[in-house]
């Protein structure tokens, strides 16, 4: 979206992006929560951290652009993983260990953009893959476990009646994976599922049977 | 733990250690889960992998042995706290930010005393600890729920009525960190709620006061 916006506009250095993990009820309510403001420009994003700050928000500041948006796309996409991996009912070890999974898939995506490990660990990576993929609140989450107990994708996001944008975004990082040949194997689970090319069950064999090897 | 084997046995070689996000009931009902064994030599890794691998359990390898154990003490002080901030009825995203810091504290702790950052990210780090501060099956996190509600500690842990590590890791920890001079505010707001010195609120406008900065 920055490329986008800076191509219009012609000129990056104004344009910042706000990331993190922001249930936007829990906002509303003025209960603290914690995000990042990145931007090229130092000032721009001083700028923005200073005008949003309030007791209740915190905003940090970054120079990271790629990474922080990169972040909020994967994790679209994590979370439908985590969902579906709930709704098979695999358990909280299997969503734990794949939501780890899915943060270094994440990392190898955002380094590729030239993006930062740091952003990675920081709010708009770790700490929004965290809320999406086990909140409740989370429609991506919501839309997997429909996709996990067995609904076909159009019934899973008419249940929940809302934009699940991991839908998309699957496709679209599939291709940058492939693009730049990184290992994405979860997110490509994903968008076979979502493309209807194979099951739940099949993605999840699929999954597990990667070779034993060093973490 | 695995110093004090090495100065019994004499042979820090063959230890190895075993760590990841695992619920002891969803492993004993064969759910899908993934664990980390770490020694100092290749072959035992690979020996107690080969052991314990199974189709329900697949094991990685690693090096880092201090890494690995210090993931699994850290991450229970930090699910402590997050089960204060739930406790405390602060929301979702207050919790995923907690996380995330809390998880940059472990960080800093794993590579003063020689850890990797990879191991960090990985199953005994990030992903034991988001099943310990998410998941509903964690002891330090009830406990901690308890004392964010207003129980005092003796309370917390008859409620929980099991060994809460975190407790006894928090003082641990805050010395380790003291020692090293390593910044681990989130351990050191625990530590002084269960020593009784603060609220739960205190604690909380400490860490929420911390100022306007880069991530």
């Amino acid at each position: 979206m920055s490329s986008v916006l800076s191509d219009s506009l012609g000129n990056s250095s104004r344009i910042a992006v706000l990331s993190g993990p922001t249930f936007a009820r829990e906002v509303a309510r003025g209960l603290p929560t914690a995000v990042v403001a990145a931007s090229e420009n130092a000032e721009t994003a001083q700028r923005v951290a200073t005008l949003f700050h309030s007791e209740s928000l915190r905003v940090y500041r970054s120079s990271d652009v790629a990474g922080v948006e990169l972040g909020g796309v994967v994790k679209n996409v994590i979370a439908l993983a985590a969902g579906i991996v709930e709704g098979m009912g695999l358990g909280l070890n299997a969503q734990a260990a794949l939501i780890t999974r899915g943060l270094a898939e994440m990392k190898r995506l955002i380094e590729s953009a030239g993006g930062s490990p740091l952003t990675v660990m920081g709010l708009s990576g770790l700490g929004d893959l965290l809320l999406t993929a086990t909140g409740e609140l989370s429609r991506n989450r919501c839309v997997g476990m429909a996709l996990g107990k067995g609904a076909p994708l159009a019934e899973a996001l008419k249940s929940v009646g809302q934009v699940a944008e991991g839908v998309r975004a699957a496709k679209q990082v599939t291709a940058l994976a492939a693009e730049g040949k990184i290992e994405m194997p979860i997110a490509l689970e994903v968008s076979r599922i979502i493309a209807g090319e194979i099951t739940p069950a099949q993605a999840s064999k699929n999954l597990l049977a990667r070779a034993l090897r060093d973490e």
